[in-house]
């Protein structure tokens, strides 16, 4: 008789209790990555979504039911509710498991999928490390529903992996947003996971090739065949080209300089410099003034070379320290 | 009693005052954007869409009812009939939450996302600011239902950022829009947001390397090898067809001429213009015409430069001012 | 009481007079293109469809009821079994509206967006035009239902776009389809949209520069220098294949030779015909023959321009007029 | 009351006649292709799939009833449970249309969407020819449900199109499929539809073009400047990479050499050999054997066209013929 | 009356043994590989799982019902919670059929489609083999739920490909998984196929032509000529660039090196030395040591192609042996 007369009186719609703030502690477990777009500054992944919180409406007494824990399908009971702020429509659950302790605990498991945007900054590319932001927020004013942080469900699974990346650590912690155009404020949970990216493919297909044809390029400091030199140093401007194009449709178009954009720069410049030296020493053999020529070409040698790594000491200084 | 009545009153399909139009509030708000496809011209965005309306058949009275206000569920009172013009095909919907105040006032707030259309004027491109737009629209004539813009839940949130875009401003307003099929008037809302274009990664990317191969091609003003000169200046041709490739990837076939290719065609005829100069001068030295030759290079080395300026002076005159 | 009973007796499955067949008039309106797929030969439109006819089951005497039209929804009364013949599996629906008027008329206004097919003759290409096809299909017998015109109904907005393409007008049309595998008829409406390619960007991006690249090849013609003509001829062919190459990613695998392709065609004849020339000259000098190297370096001059001139005005006459 | 009885009696979930298997004829009719994946190996077409059996339990007098077919929605009577084998995913129905004959005939008529596995032979590629297959198997055991061939219901419909393709014909016939992991055999209905490439493209941007390339390179023959052979050659070896790198990226990477790759491979020999031997000229020239030099050149002038030719020859017949 | 008292007391929501652990024995069937994308390192296909586990409430006997087995839909009776660990979000059931023998033996067929994440190792490639995991997990704590492996149920369909690919063999085993936040264990199936790159399109395509590139790079040795020197090697340089961008596209940016990238590495480093060993040559001439110059050509001839022999075995030997 008691049984049915509770069951009539709990009300799906309530929160546990309506005097307080109900207080629920989340976790975000990172399961693995499945897309990561850095042209559209976005990253797909699939994880579990825990949530913990106390109804004492639903407490019980195991040696009565006979059992240690209820489990509950999603709308028997009160779920709080609960969103992703920074994610493009809407998350995927897989599934969703509910299950009530004696006291009144309820845990919340979900399994989710949601494709989040996250701006990165590039400055450093490919250098760089990116902080991948997962924002859960309340949709109840944060005077009816406060999230807390749940640090004993927050993680990263230890066979998770995102191509191109090494995932380093993660932060996660609760605050309160202010919204911007209603007079609420929400309470939020913020998952942070911090990945730093491999650079070394960037070594070996840019950096390195480009290293070898600006090595090229400086051959003619000790060649007097102006046609030879010119096809040398054309050759290396067009070479310098083709990876500026391939690392041109890698990266979003960002208001700033990045590092390897500038060593591109760098090696354009470098690359020209010596075409128009090319041309200055033919002009100077025209000229008759072979000795002077001779003279800039011993200069050449070790100057050039110089002030090509003064200058990427110049740039690593200005990004990456 | 009384309340079960007009319960049985209440008509859900009916608007809240049949003898006036429904006046209702609308407020678009910017989460952020998803993708932006600069080919078929449309974006995806998500955001709040805010609707305020007066329905005083849900008026009650507080101090009764031991709450500031009353929650529904979407399809428990009447929502108006409200689309997007612009969309391809329908918005996604990740949550509706509707709320009345005791005066009858109703809330709805909405977080959607949609791919919108939306033609663009790229004339000025990279130089270029596009003005997005997201159009609501009332199914119903205007007769019956009349859209407002509500300023105050209208605007684009701090962190909304768009990959190559600055985030400028918006404006919104109502507007009527007469049928071209039907006889019939419907209200709409336009909401606009002004973005412009970083330009930076097209400087550094395209001009600057195509003025670097511009330089390059004029070396053959100071010197008197055909051999040289002739790599020389078809190795820019070739570098400036591999840049143009790169920007006819990226731009919509619009049929009007761009900033950008009106930049490409002018360093195409200028490097036509000098392969057929170091033709005409090796001509000139095979008619043992050599004083002539050295006059023509001692003038193209300030005459073509200068013309080269003067044609990209006018350029920007004619695209950007 | 009558009422009632009326209501008893209407059945949805059942047309409004099975005496004779019902005609529906069919109105297609273009709102926008979403996406246009030259490759597949495919575009996604999305667009309002018109269905008028007459159910005098549903006829109502407009001062016993107040209103002036009855709106109703999907599933309430009977509404012809439509589809789209040319889609891409099944159009998505944004909404329907349903209104019946005094004498019976039932006016269903939807909005949707397809996928369509649609094979393209790109013979022209780029200066082609194509007619893009929604032909509406009824599933019913062409006894029982017969789709008519609605012309009153039928257009394309004015602020509808399709990039890369001018939308010129349109054509709609009633018609009977004999099914090849069924022994039935069935009643098909036909809308055509008349389109017409942007060819400013092929000629600036394509036209253009393989024209500078050919007249650059004829330098040949007044130049004695060997080394220096190959590096132009073949820079040349370099350049020319780098634009086919660019071309035959956007063209659809067809079996005919397009206009584009003609024209590439005879730019590598021309090119390569300037190798030979130059080798032939070259040939020529050292079997001392240099008068006649220099004679048909003279007929070269005006003969080639002449002669590439004259193929494309036989390859423009062939294609385009 | 006897009616009612009867419908009592019918039951949904079990065949007609459970003494005997039910027999159903299968027509696979195409409408139109949707997409073509080369280097997923897939295709995505959509077409009716046509079923018709006999199930006595639902004949009816046609005199009594006044209809000479009756209609039935999907789950109102028993249908066979059916499925493509080789489908990825589900098939999308866009809708079903149910028909009983008075003697207790059902005709199935459904238009679907799916997306196709099939694995090509690409051995002949540009000259191939592919078998397109839809594979319908049934879930029951073919004790108790058999597919037969409906060829009155089978076929293509005449303006289905591929781009890139030409559809030639159509095979269909039933089989049986012995399971490998369970101990059941199920009936089978295979749908094949022969489609043959149009390789007009492939000569006009691939095979004429290297053809070009080839013939260029030649040109060393009759010339005796090193610097300009070099130049030819190597500019011959670029080429070909380009177009080499073009294939690449349309075909799969089968397990054997297609005929394109072959022809590919022939002219990066050829041109290689063109290279080595300019360098072989040059050197004889340097060893002062002027007179062998010459006479390996008119060797070579009508030698390596043939030997090119003959390899061709060897090429197409074993690939072709 | 028994029966329907047994099926009254018969609960869905419970195991059918709750004093013991439920013993499921899995089977995964590979039916076909859809796609497999190498960049975001992830694999989708569709298979069956086949479940078979005891629930001795569901037992019955067949002399009563004249029947041998019995079919049940979905949702009617207790089915394991069972998921995939390694999706992408939810994997796709195309149907399922429940059969339940009279011992009570339940047998659970569903063809499924589903993404999945794998990482590679890359470091052979593209002589390299991968492992592909599909993970099979229960839901409910392995002190309830036992995945056993169900061998004559797993395997892969013999007509099964998978593009570029060669199905060699699969494995399939059960195991324990520690949940790393939550205090409990989950039994694991693990479904593993081997597969085998075909590695032939890049030895005709990649692996040849640079090795034709770096023969035609030694003719160096040869020649006298500066200006042609120059060009060979600089175009030897120019292609060589060409096809390492082609692999750079096709791999993942994995944090190690790649065989193909370190033979890409090896043949940049001798096309370098090569120009500058031109260059050195040169400058010999120019500096009267002619003889000297003449000496290490003789040398080079042989002693580069050995290096190039022994960089390549030992490149062999460090990574695929």
């Amino acid at each position: 008789q008691e049984v049915s007369q509770q069951e009539t009186t709990y009300q799906i719609s309530q929160r546990p209790d309506t005097d307080n703030p109900t207080e629920v502690a989340v976790g975000v477990y990172l399961i693995d990555f499945d897309t990561f777009d850095e042209i559209d500054e976005s990253f797909k992944l699939n994880g579990y979504l825990f949530l913990t919180w106390q109804d004492q409406r639903l407490a019980f007494n195991p040696s009565q039911t006979a059992v240690n824990s209820k489990t509950y399908n999603i709308g028997e009971i009160w779920t709080p509710n609960i969103k992703f702020l920074n994610i493009e429509s809407v998350r995927e659950t897989a599934y969703i498991l509910l299950k009530v302790e004696p006291d009144g605990t309820v845990y919340y498991k979900e399994r989710f999928t949601g494709q989040f945007n996250s701006e990165m900054n590039l400055q450093r590319f490919p250098f760089d490390r990116q902080r991948l932001r997962v924002i859960v927020e309340s949709l109840d004013n944060s005077k009816n529903l406060v999230l807390l942080a749940d640090n004993s469900k927050t993680g990263t699974a230890k066979d998770a992996f995102l191509t191109g990346w090494r995932i380093r650590d993660f932060q996660a912690f609760p605050r309160v947003r202010v919204s911007e155009v209603e007079e609420e404020n929400f309470s939020e949970y913020v998952y942070e996971i911090n990945i730093s990216r491999y650079h070394n493919p960037y070594i070996w297909n840019v950096f390195l090739p480009l290293f070898f044809i600006i090595i090229v390029s400086w051959t003619v400091f000790w060649s007097r065949s102006f046609e030879s030199n010119t096809v040398i140093a054309t050759s290396s401007l067009v070479s310098a080209i083709a990876f500026n194009i391939v690392v041109v449709e890698e990266l979003p178009k960002v208001a700033y300089l990045t590092f390897i954009n500038g060593f591109i720069l760098i090696v354009y410049v470098f690359i020209c410099l010596v075409i128009i030296y090319t041309v200055v020493k033919h002009w100077l053999d025209l000229e008759k003034k072979k000795e002077l020529s001779l003279k800039i070409d011993r200069t050449a040698r070790w100057l050039v070379p110089a002030v090509f790594s003064v200058s990427n000491i110049i740039l690593i200084a200005a990004f990456l320290l």
